[in-house]
């Protein structure tokens, strides 16, 4: 079934307002979560919101927390965010990104003490949608093997680039494992293979089973051991910015996950002709001779196509798991 | 057959001296190309040297150019490197951004119109040296294919991000390919398959064959389409922040590869305890129980081993490279 996205957004902000959130925290709370579902996020949309309730309600975010400053110099501030909501900590820092690169060229928040952001690509579509390329990253518990090791010492720390484009945003939000414990979960229910390895079976060979990398928790990162590194630059780079908590000091359990450690950058960009610019790099990219029968895709192309059909549709929602949300708000209600 | 540091950066910058360059940078682009042999980048140090010189001759290099200051605002700067020699235009790059990042708490360069920079590495370990956090990175010329493409209209961009640390600085350079066609051309060479998939051959399929990729011109980007996607963001983000030229303008051919678009980022350390909180996170990594053998590593651990031996024991260079040199240098010297 579908659902229209403004009416997902008033039963998510009418639930986070019985929940004790102020209405406009709750209103920019919802549109966040209701924008990961309408541009196909799903794992990070509604499908997310019911255990992001509960870890409000086992106290790990607290709702009536906001960032506080708590170091300057020039374009760059540490803030703490208090462990307060996540996506509104992370929105709230990209949007003081983008006023100190309005100021200073560049800006860079880094935000400690905070909780899961749920969908990175929402603050690269924010940088973008003020004209501005945003680059974000976040670390996380504990869920990747370094290269060369069988436990899990790093996190999968998504990074988002975007840059501004007028004929559709140019924005990438990619975790450093080649699959998401999520997805290798989808894969495994629908009884299909991974198209490509996705990570080490109990023997320690490849595989591309993922109920066996499930298994061994020993999922890939992206390029083997360059991902590896890349995941553990994030991490130093964000703990050591932020001055807050790294990935080895995170609880690795979903509902216990908080303090952690984001970087936010904005770019002003240069005066020229930047839609050009970029319209040639994808037009360079997308008239590549082709492997298959499609076309090679630029990042973000896919989200704006799936964004116009659930603009136009309505939102795709799992009807048991909507119903689930309507009784929270009916619950909510009624008390 | 080994030669000790300070005699390769001699021979090095004579041989600079004789084509033209004045003294000091003559030393500096010496001492640059001699740092990547000594850490064990053959590939961009004495290796590469013969093929710099060549495009000092052919015109593609100027190496009386220097980078003329084109835009300003606070912390963000755009450059023009106006085809001076890479790795001097880099060093310069970075060494401003740390000038800014000092005034600004971050500072950015936008370089365009230069060179390729030889070992990209180099920039990091120069930012951590000046207690800087650095991330740079630079377009190339199309060299790899998009995912779902088989035409090379990506460069495979590599990617510096380095972190100061007293017990050994945390310095990552990699490319966003699998495996660079140099390394390719090794792997074939030797008789050897690689380690794991590092492309497609002509039929499609994933192989570990290094000829076979070199055939087809189909080599992987890290994580497949994610490294894919991340090699367009650093072009895109490149382009428009230099407003300069993009992969798909560079001119395919090593010996005419020129107009590259770089950016140089340098972060102020916050005031804190940075040693404590990178060692932890680097001894976290450490610690996990391997997979194999040997404990996993760090981004810059074998480089500072590398650098010790080759230090104490001089650097292994190719003789009849080394010979071939000294009689550039003698060629010159009897001009």
């Amino acid at each position: 079934m579908r659902v229209p996205f403004e009416e997902l957004c008033r039963v998510l902000q009418s639930i986070l307002v019985e929940t004790g959130f102020e209405t406009r925290r709750a209103e920019l709370c919802a549109r966040l979560f209701a924008d990961a579902s309408r541009d196909g996020v799903h794992s990070h949309g509604l499908n997310r919101f019911p255990r992001f309730i509960e870890t409000i309600k086992n106290g790990i975010v607290d709702i009536h927390a906001t960032p506080e400053l708590m170091g300057s110099h020039g374009a760059m501030e540490q803030w703490d965010g208090r462990r307060g909501v996540g996506n509104l900590n992370a929105h709230a820092s990209m949007s003081r990104a983008i006023s100190l690169a309005r100021s200073h060229g560049v800006g860079c928040v880094a935000l400690r003490n905070t909780n899961h952001w749920m969908r990175g690509g929402n603050y690269g579509w924010q940088a973008v949608e003020a004209r501005m390329i945003g680059i974000c990253w976040t670390n996380t518990m504990p869920n990747l093997p370094p290269w060369g090791a069988c436990e899990p010492r790093l996190g999968n720390n998504p990074l988002v680039i975007g840059v501004p484009r007028t004929k559709g945003h140019v924005v990438l939000d990619m975790a450093m494992s080649q699959f998401s414990y999520g997805t290798l979960e989808a894969y495994r229910t629908r009884g299909e293979q991974l198209p490509v390895i996705g990570g080490f079976d109990l023997k320690g060979e490849f595989t591309c089973d993922p109920g066996e990398i499930e298994s061994s928790r020993r999922p890939l990162p992206i390029g083997f051991w360059k991902g590896s590194g890349l995941a553990m630059m994030l991490d130093i780079v964000a703990t050591l910015l932020t001055q807050g908590t790294a990935t080895h000091q995170i609880t690795p359990d979903v509902l216990q996950e908080t303090k952690l450690s984001q970087v936010f950058i904005a770019f002003d960009l240069p005066s020229g002709d930047n839609d050009a610019l970029a319209d040639r790099i994808v037009e360079s990219v997308k008239t590549a001779a082709p492997a298959g029968k499609e076309t090679a895709r630029y990042p973000g192309e896919r989200t704006a196509e799936v964004r116009a059909e659930n603009t136009e549709k309505g939102i795709p929602v799992d009807p048991s798991l909507w119903q689930q949300v309507l009784a929270m708000c009916g619950e909510s209600a009624g008390k």
